[in-house]
């Protein structure tokens, strides 16, 4: 048998899946663990990554009528109590501020002191501080819709994290909006969902379905919650963003009223949607491969890193200026993610040290540049997307001008392989034996590749979650679209209106 | 005597200038208190001239070689303690974090659970958490300098609070760098001052002193602080960014090291710069008057607001019309601020309560249109830096292709008048009884309007600053330029190398 190809990042995502994810964040320098348990570190270039989508997404709340704001971090503790289901949801994962000073204790080291006569929580989402904020905006139907988002930190004692999908605190955006009547809220609600579709799909070059969550995986307080789910590379599903159909169920806990245009007092319908650092760990797990990171086009912060390469002063002179004028006519093309980014990277260490660098962090596109092609008037070009030995001589001029067709070629291509994949490994099933025997890992050597997406009509009740618990599976969500046949559960033998998508899941 | 204008602020700058600053935050919308104590709410407004600040500090960030990254909001008690002189200023007003879950109690209601081994401090500054990453991340001269910069909510537990000045949570920006040498940190220490008084002077049309504090102003652990100070309207200094040179300190409490050229192992020498949503508080005390808030143009997320005016549902669609054009051709404006930004307000409200909502919140020029300027081509300008009733019809063409040069004739006009005033109110005053005069509030029937700077000789010394704190006074800090002539003390009669600003300050 033919010696596997040594790659940059060990293990494989084959050998290992989680630990290729840890090798890859760690390769591409995108964040690290820090010294606060469950807190991590994120590096400039996983920042870079974050802040290209914040900047997208901000474009498209404000494109629908957003604005951003910004409520305290903390919140009282009786907050949080008001909503019942709210409150339980979040209980067991609150960091509590319960002093606000330092004094010297009995041995030397510093107690806190200053005892709160209230404990605060450190936000673990905002419903309950921004909905007592508008109760006091919200008088008459001309008060609303109120339409605003927060930037900001969050923070979920979890067990048990991992890097970008489940810290303690974690960087999201948290949208709450107010409105004089159901539809709207509901409209609302659906509206940010293909919000978050839209930039999964042509900016993540990520492919998701859409959905509603079954009542157990409901945002604590929520009537409903509808999510996209997206497939990583090891067929477990990843839920990338959710939009939260609120009801009166927050307005009624925090007295959010208004007089409608007949004088009469009625509760405000609310809604609430977030997306969160997590998407960075969802792009890695859909388009990385084992030699790093791989960014689709429209979110890197960098698209091309031209290479320069030379061994003599004389050399180094003709080859920076025809870099210096390269990165020029670059930047001067269109290209419909916005500016091409240009980096030349000039360090004084080897060649092949420096060009893995950029190929483990993700870089689109490497382009080499020596004396020859200074001479012949051409680069010699590689894309992050097709294998790494993959690279090619192109005339200067053809590069230029074709740099916007080979980033949206990029971009496209990433989106395409990661449909096919998930169309592979996702599957209509009937019955309860196949159903088993797909997601049964027994039936592969691969122990950290799963099953994939099925499809299976469904009758919401808890003899299903048993039947699934079993074999660790769960309802993703089930389908807003292509959803309206008809068939029988294949858990009770019961009438089922609609396919859920089954998955493992993180 | 003639009976005041009524003004839309009550009361006004004259008759309590701290009331006046509440009332404009209230009228412009830009902000109002929390449910939770010393916390704000940051209102749409408010927020859009904090995330325009951002903008161009971020832009300035990056064009002087900076990345962003992101830390833990956490800081371990023992990490604040290694530093004596910086857990020294902060142990009084930390927030602890002692508790991670929420329990139901005795009482039925929940009470903190799962107490943590060791507290944790929320972020009041990020010093030891990022100087503790910087260790692991240095080993040799190769890996300095690191330049990084920290988007974030911090948290100082303060007594009295007082809006977008002094609150308990405050949301700024950090930069945190560390190099191979003295000079280098140095230098980026006044770089950092540079880009702060750029800002400060070009953006927000307020004039700065730079400066170095004196000992006893230092921020805690630094060995030189430099500032920008400005002055208020009520002739009070407001320190508007800090760079820290932190000299070695931290990077021995946090064992920094690295590994020079010659194999021998150093130090590293750290900076720390920062400026905060504090800034919104001294845009709004250097240009708003008493009918509300006035935005420098370079900072407003609205440049023009256009008012149309209509009786009939005819004259509607003619005036929407013209309106709709209008905008579209503003916004095709250059203007060295960026784009052109443009709002109709055809709300269903009276003219009078629209345009004063505008002049209020501080949008930098109203144009009303109604049936008679669409008629005659023209549209009925005011422009916020003058009187209120200060409008004039001009034509539609010339308003256009006028208006970039309008807008920054506003912003020329704002800074000039900020330095005017700062003029009038600045003295170099050689004798204490002077000096005593200038700073009795007995001498002035305005008792909320402070003298003003005053520049003095001084010999650094608890004498000194025995003497000022009787009058109020603070040493604001020894300006870097024009600067070296020496004197006298004016307290001591020491001989002194430098004048220092003496004001009252926030």
């Amino acid at each position: 048998m033919a010696k596997a190809p040594k790659t940059a990042i060990q293990p494989t995502r084959e050998a290992n899946y989680p630990k290729w994810y840890q090798a890859v964040i760690k390769a591409s320098d995108l964040a690290e663990n820090s010294h606060v348990r469950g807190c991590m570190v994120i590096k400039p270039w996983g920042y870079a990554l974050w802040e290209n989508m914040q900047a997208v997404l901000d474009g498209m709340f404000k494109e629908t009528g957003h604005q951003n704001a910004y409520f305290p971090l903390f919140i009282p503790m009786s907050f949080l109590e008001k909503e019942a289901e709210h409150v339980d949801g979040f209980a067991k994962e609150c960091a509590v501020v319960t002093h606000h000073r330092l004094e010297p204790g009995p041995d030397g080291g510093l107690v806190p002191a200053g005892k709160l006569e209230e404990p605060l929580i450190v936000r673990p989402t905002s419903e309950t501080i921004i909905g007592a904020t508008y109760a006091k905006w919200v008088q008459s139907y001309r008060d609303l819709p109120i339409l605003i988002n927060q930037w900001a930190n969050v923070v979920r004692w979890e067990m048990r994290t991992r890097m970008f999908l489940r810290t303690a605190e974690f960087l999201w955006q948290e949208g709450h909006t107010c409105h004089a009547t159901e539809q709207e809220a509901l409209d609302e609600t659906r509206q940010m969902l293909d919000v978050y579709a839209a930039f999964a799909e042509d900016y993540m070059a990520m492919p998701v379905i859409k959905g509603e969550k079954t009542a157990d995986e409901r945002f604590p307080g929520a009537v409903s919650t509808l999510s996209i789910e997206a497939m990583m590379q090891d067929r477990k599903a990843l839920q990338a963003g959710t939009s939260h159909f609120l009801g009166q169920n927050f307005a009624k806990a925090q007295e959010i009223k208004f007089q409608d245009q007949n004088g009469q007092e009625r509760f405000a319908w609310t809604t609430s949607w977030g997306v969160s650092t997590r998407l960075v760990g969802a792009m890695i797990m859909t388009h990385s491969d084992d030699d790093g990171l791989v960014i689709p086009p429209r979110l890197a912060p960098k698209h091309i890193v031209l290479l320069p390469i030379h061994r003599s002063d004389e050399d180094r002179v003709t080859v920076m200026e025809y870099c210096d004028s390269l990165k020029k006519e670059l930047e001067s093309q269109d290209y419909n993610g916005g500016k091409v980014k240009v980096e030349i990277d000039d360090r004084d260490i080897r060649g092949g040290e420096k060009t893995w660098h950029h190929i483990k962090r993700g870089v689109p596109i490497r382009a080499e540049v020596g004396p020859r092609d200074v001479e012949s008037g051409s680069v010699f070009v590689g894309r992050r997307d097709l294998g790494v030995k993959e690279k090619s001589s192109v005339p200067r001029d053809e590069f230029v001008a074709g740099i916007g067709k080979m980033l949206d070629e990029m971009q496209t291509n990433l989106f395409e392989k990661a449909a096919t994949m998930r169309k592979e490994h996702t599957r209509e099933i009937d019955n309860l034996d196949e159903f088993t025997a797909f997601f049964t890992p027994e039936n592969t050597n691969q122990p950290e590749i799963h099953g994939g997406f099925v499809l299976s009509h469904f009758h919401e009740c808890q003899e299903v979650l048993d039947a699934i618990k079993k074999l660790k599976v769960t309802i993703r969500c089930v389908p807003l679209e292509d959803n309206d046949q008809p068939g029988t559960c294949i858990f009770t033998g019961k009438p089922a209106e609609k396919r859920a998508v089954f998955a493992k899941a993180y």
